[in-house]
């Protein structure tokens, strides 16, 4: 068995690497190449944020440096941990909650994290690469360890590298990642004129 | 004078459509073809999402449904008002605050709305449309205006077309239209071991 190939069943054309993203568990034990990583990183810099305020960090950590390596990982909670040890490479996002030109709260600080770790899954995607990214993990036991100061909030976990083979993942784990992906049709989310209303863009 | 071109100024090589994505103000009264504007809708549907809770909605409206485009017009703040109204499409999106799966506050809600918008700005990117994304909205009244439903959050606004002559902007807007894109060098951002040491990775 090899990595599974999971397009996404589109109702409209989207580009394939938009189509091809998903997320794995089953991660190969292959190192990513540094600049690869480099050119993830990049992508995620050139997302939009509002005001341009860029409020994303990220603590990056891969397999060839084991001791902050295994301090990221103690970061997400102990299911997520029990796969996304044997990816080569994990990370965790943090967000700035205030803008920088004037110190009032950033209500896009999330939103905008969210664009850039959009960015960077795309541009793995691109590469073979692929994210999985994780709301399981503790994000004050990351802010004592890795010093993540106060203004700032630790967001998510990152689990990354080339899709491995699923059947080294435990039954019901395997079972999610060979599933097909889902999603709602596009007439529950876009509407117009008046909440719930689907658009003639997207009716069936 | 005709559309700016401005990709980025990247640091390691990435994906066209994330360097070629911007925000522009001026934008071509040119229609946006509906199967185009499906699969920016489309490309948005398969973003990622914790617990693939898809947070995300979207309230669309095109200028050829003219007082509907008004009423999302709207919603925007006057400033915004004053070059989003030439743009072909707008729009808004929401974020349901809850996960589906149990009630509990989802605290992705604005991160995950934020990845859909990302997939549908590159998707834009790739047919040579442009979206502009906008934090100045008046929430409440698009709530009112659309019967928004508690447990949801209006995010932001959209202006989307083709991107167009900036000589029709105002002096300080057409300035800035034309300005190089700018961000944080990547080491000011992305982190090994402790919080503001760069990463080996995006050493300079």
């Amino acid at each position: 068995m090899t990595a599974p190939h999971k397009p996404a069943s589109t109702s409209a054309p989207i580009h394939h690497i938009i189509s091809h993203r998903w997320s794995p568990r089953a991660f190969d034990s292959r190192p990513v190449e540094p600049e690869k990583l480099r050119s993830l990183l990049e992508a995620a810099r050139w997302a939009a944020s509002a005001y341009n305020a860029q409020p994303w960090s990220f603590i990056v950590a891969t397999k060839d440096d084991p001791e902050n390596f295994q301090r990221v990982l103690e970061c997400f909670v102990e299911f997520n941990q029990s796969w996304a040890r044997h990816a080569p490479v994990v990370a965790l996002t943090a967000a700035f909650l205030k803008f920088p030109h004037n110190g009032q709260p950033n209500r896009y600080a999330f939103h905008d994290v969210g664009q850039a770790a959009a960015n960077l899954a795309l541009q793995a995607a691109e590469f073979g690469l692929q994210i999985h990214q994780m709301a399981g993990i503790d994000p004050e036991k990351a802010r004592k360890t890795f010093g993540v100061p106060p203004d700032y909030e630790v967001v998510s976990g990152i689990a990354l590298g080339y899709p491995g083979d699923p059947a080294a993942l435990p039954d019901q784990l395997r079972e999610r990642e060979l599933a097909a992906r889902e999603r709602k049709p596009l007439a529950a989310f876009v509407y117009a004129g008046q909440w719930g209303n689907p658009s003639p863009l997207v009716k069936p």
